[in-house]
């Protein structure tokens, strides 16, 4: 297109993001209007994407970090003919693929977005898997808001791209000087981002962001730099094109004052279209075939931490499956994944002390069809919360697996320790929670989480814990375990991890004192065996309930949850950490906490005496 | 102290170190002997700090972002006399304040670090505090890792404190080139450090940081530099001192191998000891008096959203209480903490998009002793999820509010609604968790929170909702209310925040049906009123529980665990967001989520029916 035509074309972009907006009665135009020459000018001349096959694995990928200005993407996808006018006008109507913010209920948009932050480190991981695993010819534009370069992902973004080189990642800063409140931090003051992505190491390029040759310059400057990222970063006007808005505060997310009266201002309506130009067909992509699992087999009775089970079967299932991939946050070393690393190094992705980097690595790498593993302590997985939140949005597939779990790690103390994992990944959408308690059970759960869907969280130990299941045992998603069970039981000890191994001994200990215990080993802590539950419930009416994490939305919480057939729920005695931990060794930790043996079999006899006595 | 004594001390918290890792068996000796000298010179000639007074408001802040290095903070504290020599070795031992990460146990600690890129932004708010609070005249140091540098929410703290122009901030960085498992990302070389600094604002020094000469200058220069904080960024080694472990890989995270060797190694123990300079006593510190609250009072039937009470409510306990301040991530016409910035400009702060230090800023202000309420919408709240179970750990008073709860916003689409929320903060120990569903509730929570201990969470919808209680109307934390009961109440509603609301209008419906149901408003969902639940399930057995949050963790959790006392649990239905929401209006997302009052009818009939066949 000539320079007319661009800006022809980003007219139209700002005249449809009014519209949809407009019609939709809420949503942020004028946060589009500023970019709406940027995304212009990349549309016609510089994205490879062919839009009627989004699963082409040549294609460009657009993510939008300012998710709020879905209208201009909704809009771009209107100009290059992927959605009709008739849908963009569905705009944030129930039903309709056209959210609020975008998510991957359309199919070319990759993850969801609007928790800002977090496009730009996606992105990233998407740019790194085309440099890295697919080898692939397609590059990776991300369009960031200037508001959004206060979050810290952003710059775990910029460290890692600067980094790892990755040249075939831009980034479109679109500096349009108004946050949602009121004036941004910098301004206009291009130069302030520049010294920034400047010092992460990239390239940056400072220009006039509704200038089309400057804008076309750019990308085409970017896409000739070699061996770093580009950030191009633009001088915008929200609102741009209609005086009612433009550069004005208060206007953010709502629709134009008169709708009809902007689209005038803007010069009405244009039928201009767009041919994006289509991918090189090039090779590219993950390996397909599979072989033969060959799990790591474990003896009964041996004491592995389940960390290491974990470490030795992710490396297993990345010799039979060419497309898993492991990432970790500095700490291979502890989780285990170093194991991977050393037998795959092209697979493993070091993310140094960064996890929400991490996690967004792993959602990029799913993006293009691979399964990621990433690996940290299981306390500092809620550094990344907000982004597994939202990779839950993206209906992505990931593998999170957090190690060092619960008061059971013992000297290093409470910061260290994975105490609300379980609750924090119960509560995310769709997700499978899994918790084993020896090397077997770990090595199975392992290759079969990599075939799960969403969100999978894995949570393992740091001590050793002995064998008591044989290599050939199964353990399904959404099964348990009854370690020990006859028709007399009178009491059912339900626990997972390390709280098995005292659950078995409490139950050793109960036998003498005339009590006969059901265990059950709930591995699956979501899905849980709802069934096997309401079955011990049923026999002996009494539940002990014993986990090593805070009491609120962990293992008792599930166990409770699987009563809710309307039926009464059994009696229900909950060990859990209560007290803030210190430092002291495992086992004065499991004691102290009250979730060792000796506090199993205790309340085990007081419910059995409640129960005598009412 | 003149160097050869200076140097000698930094041999004699090396020696402590050792000494303390080797006694306990564990910790991190080797990245505390990159650092003694940088402390060693720190404590002699330049910390302003009265340990025996460790509450005087005047004293210098020392942070040790790097908190694995506890050894030589405890070091520290035993050479200035602050501790004994016997209770150094106690070090990491079951009981003893000397927990492997430094936690505020003791009274020199500000707060617990260990996980790592907390500490600056943490110190970054105490010197906010410093210089726009309490106008006071300490200064904070805080003493970072270079492996930390790699979190985005250093970042955030270095964009802030720069912004801020936070001259009485000194962060020393500790480049010891190598982290847990290998090398950094940039090794020794501190321009990539220099570098990113300064983009962000920071005076830069860059010194070998075991030349005590060249440290002594880089704190005076620190301190004579104005308008800006200072970044000594200081070359070291790891392990320092000792040949066996200097400079070498897999070193990191325990004892020495030799601890006798290394103690002669280092030249055997020192008497030497410490005297630190006092602080200058000045009028310091936050205003104490406090006025009549004069909380706003909305009349029954008045249309209000809770975050716009919130927002008033706030502002007129700051009217009240100087003591109270608030805080916003860019969001505050939102959140309507804007309400209190108007009239309270000099206690408001801005942190935008940057939730990381906006709650680190929170546990900043309250280690002075001041009253921070930290407000983003309820989702962003995931994103410093680490930062709040930090703050647990660190037993900080602080306020919490998150806006925008829920499916009940509307259009906006899921990645701004909050719905793990009430799961996260349950699970984060010793919480207070709030869920008001009208104005003068949310009023009186506001000002009872104030005053409650440990982390405070208040959840706040985005829509208006009718006014249902009298502006006198009493809600302790901990209670609940029984909005309709009558003795023959055959089914209970329970509800909070939007679905109470819902429940009421289901009540009225069933009326007619023949069937009269009890209707509890459960504001406070941790710690939960399990007294009215336990009555309301002796006298119905029945209880429908309705929520606009994922199943998992949040208030039916919260409701079954009320009946931890041994007896039955009562049939329980639930209500709860359990697909992944789209866009739509506000009644339409309840209705699509299956939580409005056609949905609680459904359930209440099914449960009776249920009841009536068994």
């Amino acid at each position: 297109m000539d320079q007319h035509e661009l800006r022809e074309l980003g007219q139209r972009l700002r005249v449809d993001s009014v519209r949809a907006a407009g019609a939709a009665g809420s949503g942020h135009p004028t946060s589009s209007m500023s970019a709406a020459d940027l995304m212009a000018v990349l549309l016609a001349e510089h994205l490879r994407c062919d839009f009627e096959a989004p699963s082409n694995p040549c294609n460009d990928h657009l993510i939008f970090s300012k998710g709020h200005a879905s209208p201009l993407l909704y809009a771009l996808y209107a100009a290059a003919g992927a959605i009709s006018d008739e849908e963009l006008l569905t705009f944030r109507a129930a039903g309709s693929r056209l959210e609020g913010h975008p998510t991957p209920r359309l199919p070319w948009v990759d993850v969801a977005t609007g928790s800002l932050g977090q496009g730009l480190p996606i992105g990233v991981g998407v740019a790194l898997t085309g440099k890295r695993l697919d080898h692939g010819p397609y590059r990776v534009y991300v369009l960031c808001g200037d508001s959004e370069m206060a979050e810290g992902s952003m710059w775990e973004a910029a460290e890692h791209a600067g980094y790892e080189g990755l040249d075939n990642l831009t980034a479109v800063i679109d500096v349009n000087r108004l946050g949602q409140r009121g004036p941004t931090r910098h301004g206009w003051d291009l130069g302030a981002y520049a010294r920034r992505f400047g010092a992460f190491g990239w390239h940056t390029i400072e220009i006039d962001g509704h200038d089309v040759g400057a804008i076309d310059a750019a990308y085409r400057e970017a896409a000739a730099t070699e061996g770093r990222p580009t950030a191009i970063i633009a001088r915008t006007e929200k609102g741009h094109g209609v005086a009612a808005v433009a550069d004005r505060e208060g206007k953010h997310g709502k629709p134009l004052p008169d709708t009809e009266e902007a689209i005038a201002e803007l010069g009405g309506r244009r039928a201009l279209t767009v041919e994006t130009r289509h991918p090189v067909a090039e090779p590219c992509g993950r390996p397909l075939e599979r072989g033969t699992v060959r799990l790591p087999r474990y003896g009964i009775g041996e004491e592995v931490a389940t960390r290491n089970a974990y470490g030795e079967a992710l490396t297993a299932l990345g010799h039979a499956r060419g497309d898993v991939v492991a990432l970790d946050g500095e700490v291979s070393d502890s989780t285990r994944s170093g194991f991977f690393a050393k037998e795959h190094p092209d697979r493993f992705f070091e993310f140094y002390i960064a996890e929400q980097q991490l996690i967004a690595a792993a959602v990029g790498m799913q993006v293009r069809g691979w399964t990621p593993f990433a690996s940290t302590f299981a306390a500092f997985m809620t550094r990344a919360y907000d982004f597994v939140r939202m990779a839950a949005v993206s209906r992505a597939d990931i593998n999170l697996v957090g190690s060092h779990a619960g008061v059971a790690i013992g000297e290093d103390g409470p910061s260290q320790m994975g105490l609300e994992d379980l609750a924090a990944f119960r509560a995310v959408h769709g997700s499978t929670v899994l918790h084993p308690c020896d090397a077997n059970q770990t090595a199975r759960l392992v290759a079969a989480m990599a075939d799960a869907e969403g969100i999978r969280y894995l949570r393992t130990c740091r001590g050793a814990s002995p064998v008591i299941y044989g290599p050939d045992e199964e353990f399904p998603i959404g099964g348990s375990k009854v370690l020990r069970a006859s028709p007399g039981d009178e009491i059912t000890l339900v626990a997972a991890g390390v709280t098995v191994h005292e659950a078995l001994e409490a139950a050793e200990r109960l036998g003498p004192a005339g009590i006969t215990a059901r265990v059950i080993d709930l591995y699956s802590v979501k899905p849980v065996d709802a069934a096997t539950l309401r079955d011990a419930a049923d026999v002996t009416g009494r539940l002990v309930v014993v986990e090593d994490h805070w009491p609120e939305g962990g293992l008792a919480d599930a166990v409770r949850g699987a009563f809710d057939d309307g039926r009464p729920l059994p009696r229900i005695r909950h060990l859990a950490v209560r007290k803030m931990p210190g430092s002291a060794t495992p086992e004065e930790q499991l004691t102290a906490a009250g979730i060792g043996s000796d506090a199993i079999v205790a309340a085990a006899l007081d419910i059995m005496d409640l129960a005598a006595i009412s």
